[in-house]
């Protein structure tokens, strides 16, 4: 299974007043690792996939997070990123951030490739079996 | 059960290329909407709760978000934050975020009173019954 | 001349390790006052006014912080927001945040009103005089 | 005059509905950068700075941007970093964001090493002239 591995150096404005990382930041880096998972794969940005014509991102469905040890100023971080599962319309992402071999925090979350349909709405497209295979 | 209500005018600056609201931003939601509802309780910021010394925060050790329909630009919500429940040292959130009567996303996250021990570490606190009755 | 008053609660996650506001949720608050001082004299969200069609947003073209006294979190404050001289496609805006009687910090933003050209290029819109007679 | 160059890959949530990045996330930018300048002259975070006692960090006293051209989802940038001026107690930065030989957009900001005071203020420290050397 391909694992995309993103290095992360936690910055001072990561942090709040406990000076350890705040979840807001921990979202940005989801998104983040997320994209290049698929960059890394030789896809360019998640709008411009030729399979996926209208597409305009891959929004979260659904997340979970659980956090094991506190991150702080200055520690370097790697995060590893896998897609667990890919069903019709959603793919199943999985991150684990890792300080050296210390589990810092790992998260869960549902996507899907979304583009406007006629009315306006946001609505989940099939995910194409080539671009599956190019990920698996 | 206390139900605490916060409202939420969605900003330009919340929203992504597909105009729905991040996920970060969120996150800074369920930040807000929690120290909104113990202030509501008439508790001061977390790092001033006399029950409390040396408390630094409330930080987050576990969150699941599910997103039902997006938010956009514009949009005014409201937040429905409770507490269901009250453990040794942790307490259970949920947040309910509302578009008029339609549900736009709910969040669950269990959080702890931290405060630094002699070593530096962070460390979860048991909490005061006192607290706990003021929130119930 | 016209002066929206926007009131701020400093929260937790808006501070860093040192307990104080960092910059860029102070970028975040100017956003957010841009839009109400409009809203404030009837217009909607930058999108959808009348006058300006295909008008996508007003980013900012320059801006000028101050920082005068630290704000920290569960301080209450008030952002004063004026728009200080309108010209042909720009307008500049000022921001004086306060807690109390103490200055906070003082901004200055140039912003336009931009709409993308046939080519995908983001342009600077007049300025239709009805929209300044508003806001005047 | 030594130059420290910070590569910005931009993401999908720096950019908002009008795809192109929001002010915030420019701020979080400099503020990485600002402290990628001294790592790479071999100093620690600004808070373990061994000449610098009891520093917090470096906050901004004043900023300027000027926005030259928008950059947008997946643009390479590279963050062109120097102290321009070394005073007493602060220092001014500047910061030139390049998408290849086209100007994105340009920044000057003041900095301050500070410590708390004995009465909890935020004080700025007199720079050591080693320091000073070490960036020179």
């Amino acid at each position: 299974m391909f694992e995309s591995v993103c290095p992360i150096e936690v910055q001072y404005g990561d942090c709040g007043p406990a000076n350890i990382v705040l979840l807001p930041n921990v979202g940005r880096w989801m998104d983040t690792a997320a994209e290049q998972y698929f960059q890394r794969r030789g896809l360019p940005q998640w709008n411009r996939i030729d399979e996926l014509p209208g597409v305009v991102g891959a929004p979260q469905l659904e997340v979970q997070i659980r956090f094991v040890e506190p991150a702080t100023h200055a520690d370097t971080l790697h995060m590893h990123t896998r897609v667990e599962e890919w069903r019709h319309k959603v793919f199943v992402m999985t991150h684990r951030v890792m300080r050296g071999a210390t589990l810092i925090c790992e998260a869960r979350e549902t996507r899907a490739f979304c583009a406007f349909d006629s009315e306006g709405r946001l609505r989940a497209q099939a995910i194409p079996p080539s671009l599956r295979l190019r990920c698996e």
